[in-house]
């Protein structure tokens, strides 16, 4: 079911996305858009802004939607993604997305959504007691939008790793009682990278992340009141690096520098102000050309509304494609 | 909630359709087909071949959906819907449906769906342990339907109220949400037909129905086997006509004559063979000039695929409409 990038030697179609809810932060980066640099060197790759998806949490504020969606757009210019490369698309304009929920949504049972971990997950953390229609049958949609471009391959979090398998169910049930035009996806998982207050995933509604525009001076500040091993008072203590948020940016941020940063930390030797500036700057590595490009794009409003329909629009016609096949093999085509 | 036929004088928008899976029939007619008959006359109608709705029940069967879109059309021509001023179209082919449908699923909860009686009642008649997800949410779906052409009035059986209120509800959360750009409808009841087996009503999958394309020989025998009051035996026994079947059909297909069915099977002046032989050739008077028109449009099936083509046309437009206005009201109207 997962994929490890050096395997992939076949033609693959990518598809991956954001909910437009605001800013993306280096989760975001570390866990997919990385992975999505590379990917659309390789393959046909779709990124949604998944606007429809962002309503089954924020439904009562829309006004959030219009500004996210060009802030996420601007993020994913900004981190290297190229349009020419990769089609970005709004998926609230591409109604076979919306088809396609409702035909699926016939064969997929209430309590499979229900016991969906991930769904279950994501209710409790929110507090939902009584479930929106909607939310519940979120994981119905995301087998809409990989399908609806037959995607192979879907860059994501491992929370994604259930909402994958269920459309793979999806995509088999569809092809067993209809006719096999679908295609199933496999999943390439993203690293993890914790928040800034230590153990959870970083996301912006826990206020434990560090976004993508953030400026230098945020990221040096951010990084210094990062939680560390709090066992460790004096510079001297032997510290744990496992227990350690910092050292877990260590891994990921300059992964070559990281088993010194374990045996100075277990020693003593080095101490967190120090370790915490050579993890700043490797961040800022990652931070500085995001960036610039900002800083490019951020004057171009119009420019990033015609990358968004010209791959809205070149996104639709694939979409379109898909769900003519859909109606055939479902025997709906009435009037050919 | 409810309208008496008598009472409107403003302009309505009519909605309302069938799901296609297989011929409809006298309860059909009685409950839904007369009232659009006079409808039509005075109002907008539109009137839907509900074959997404009949993939919440039938998703395993599609050929019957395809076979049904045009026997229903045929019906509906059979009975005096007259393309010209009715609207009739493919729910399949309008996206806006199911774009509403997705949009709508946000703000309504499972429990409000789980609750709902018609729901309830159906999901037991049909055995369904596990629900499907989008047998669940047909009231979504319904709600979708209706208010993707701004219909004031749905003529439809009294199964139907609690989808009606339900659809009120998300037109009120909607306009409340957003801007007030969507109608409540309102129901106007059609009479119910009991089955031929009595008690319940007249049904396809109860076998209990007389299809709308019966020869006069079949409803001549149908009715002489409908189940009448159990207790009369003879002729001369007195008949208790509140609990014969037949009785309810005198009261709905020849209303000026039933008392006196009704005194004299009380005295057990008439016998069960003469009532039913009235109650026939009623049946007849409404069945001979559907009969006549079926024998018209059943040999021009190109016809009856230019009505559908150009309903659906017509009521795709509307539909785009009213997804513009819920586009601007949600702000998700990006790129105007």
């Amino acid at each position: 079911m997962t994929t490890q990038m050096t395997t992939q030697t076949k033609r693959e179609i990518v598809l991956t996305g954001d909910r437009t809810t605001g800013k993306l932060h280096l989760g975001h980066y570390v866990g997919s858009l990385k992975n999505r640099l590379q990917l659309q060197r390789q393959y046909e790759t779709y990124i949604m802004l998944a606007d429809v998806q962002a309503l089954t949490t924020h439904f009562h504020r829309p006004e959030l939607l219009a500004e996210s969606v060009r802030q996420v757009a601007l993020d994913y210019l900004s981190v290297g993604i190229d349009p020419e490369r990769s089609t970005i698309f709004v998926q609230s304009m591409i109604p076979e997305i919306a088809e396609l929920t409702v035909i699926f949504s016939m064969f997929v049972t209430v309590s499979s959504l229900r016991h969906n971990p991930t769904v279950k997950h994501e209710a409790k953390e929110r507090g939902y007691e009584d479930l929106y229609y909607g939310f519940l049958g979120y994981p119905v949609s995301q087998a809409a939008d990989i399908t609806a471009f037959k995607a192979t391959l879907v860059p994501a979090g491992e929370d994604q790793i259930p909402h994958i398998e269920q459309a793979r169910k999806i995509v088999r049930r569809f092809n067993e009682l209809y006719a096999p035009v679908l295609v199933e996806p496999d999943i390439l998982v993203g690293e993890r990278l914790d928040g800034l207050d230590g153990g959870s995933k970083m996301s912006k509604s826990l206020g434990n992340a560090i976004t993508l525009d953030a400026s230098p001076e945020e990221v040096s500040m951010q990084i210094r009141k990062a939680k560390t091993d709090p066992a460790r008072i004096h510079k001297t203590d032997p510290g744990h690096p496992d227990r350690c948020t910092v050292f877990g940016y260590h891994c990921i941020f300059r992964p070559e520098g990281s088993e010194d940063i374990r045996e100075n930390c277990q020693k003593g030797a080095i101490g967190c102000a120090a370790c915490k500036g050579m993890v700043t700057d490797a961040i800022e590595d990652v931070m500085q050309p995001i960036r610039e490009r900002r800083e490019t794009y951020k004057h171009r409003p119009r420019y990033i509304d015609e990358v968004l329909m010209a791959g809205t629009a070149k996104a639709r016609s694939a979409a379109r494609q898909t769900m003519g096949e859909v109606r055939e093999a479902m025997g709906i085509h009435y009037f050919k």
